[in-house]
């Protein structure tokens, strides 16, 4: 379990050590270096290989219980596109030097404003078509305290009941949501797959 | 469950659609861009914002069973830095494109020229240190067909007792080999979250 302490100040996040041999000031062009089997983008000063790789997504799906202990799921109504106006959860990219569960509980913090506590992976699932993996977790948090971060227009705390299910961002929203349901009060769960 | 099917010739990785507007060219430095909150390297020219993120590695624990039905576990001795000449499990960066499941067939074909098919979710870690996140698949062999890849030495199937513990190229080469004795038989597990 990781509860998430807000950031003081920004952070450095390049890796300066992985940084190419010319400080990046050559041309690049598309090439396959000795020994590999795919096109890369290398530099044509000094040899350095720019590799490309899938981005990964962290998010959670965060609950606040109530007074009658039915639980609230924190959502965001996204203040910036794509999807501008509709409802998910607290996701994004992943940084440098975090891992996946601090990277959630961080994401819920710029976007909710609330402080966390990671408990199991709820869903891992692809999108290769755009060369993201989204690992999405199970959440508590630490206090009802929520509020709209810098990207979105407002935060919430939904009974199951209330939650717009009309307006919502994407289908994986639903799906993350039933899947936290599928699984509620249980430990030692495969995480689910995906909604597609 | 994903079968894998080895590749005919080259594929093309790099995503050109996520190019800068110069193509590279321009003079790249750290700038911390409007509405982010991280240093990260800017186009001086174009103003392109060039991420970095953690890494993925995807890999697998491939089993095959003997003539008594106990497992024999795949291994390759490694064939490059670092850790040359010690054993681990086919495993490597995902790619572009890809799921993290077909990215772990695909890397078992490419170090150890065997055909899988990958099951559940074995484990998955960070090492944020050096920004990656680990997902390691549990795997079944299709034939015992198996053989060195151009990155390593030699491959082998080993019984449990057999295993050089010795020769290990990473503690988590046990870890996650452990990690496939407690789980072995079962379905809808969680993964394990590290051997740290």
């Amino acid at each position: 379990m990781t509860q998430f302490t807000p950031p003081k100040g920004p952070a450095v996040a390049p890796d300066t050590a992985a940084r190419s041999g010319c400080g990046g000031r050559g041309p690049v062009s598309l090439r396959m270096p000795e020994g590999d089997d795919r096109l890369r983008k290398v530099c044509d000063d000094c040899g350095f290989v720019y590799y490309e790789n899938p981005k990964v997504i962290v998010g959670a799906v965060c609950t606040w219980d109530d007074a009658d202990g039915e639980p609230l799921f924190l959502m965001i109504r996204r203040g910036i596109e794509p999807q501008l106006g509709y409802w998910g959860l607290p996701s994004g990219y992943m940084e440098l030097h975090e891992t996946s569960h601090a990277g959630a509980a961080r994401e819920v913090w710029e976007e909710a404003r609330a402080r966390v506590e990671t408990d199991h992976l709820l869903a891992i699932y692809n999108l290769p078509e755009i060369s993201q993996v989204h690992l999405i977790y199970r959440a508590r948090m630490m206090t009802s305290h929520h509020g709209a971060g810098p990207e979105s227009i407002e935060t919430a705390l939904f009974r199951w009941d209330e939650i717009p299910w009309d307006e919502l961002a994407y289908p994986n929203v639903a799906w993350a949501l039933e899947s936290w349901r599928k699984v509620r009060g249980q430990d030692g769960f495969a995480p689910m797959t995906g909604p597609v």
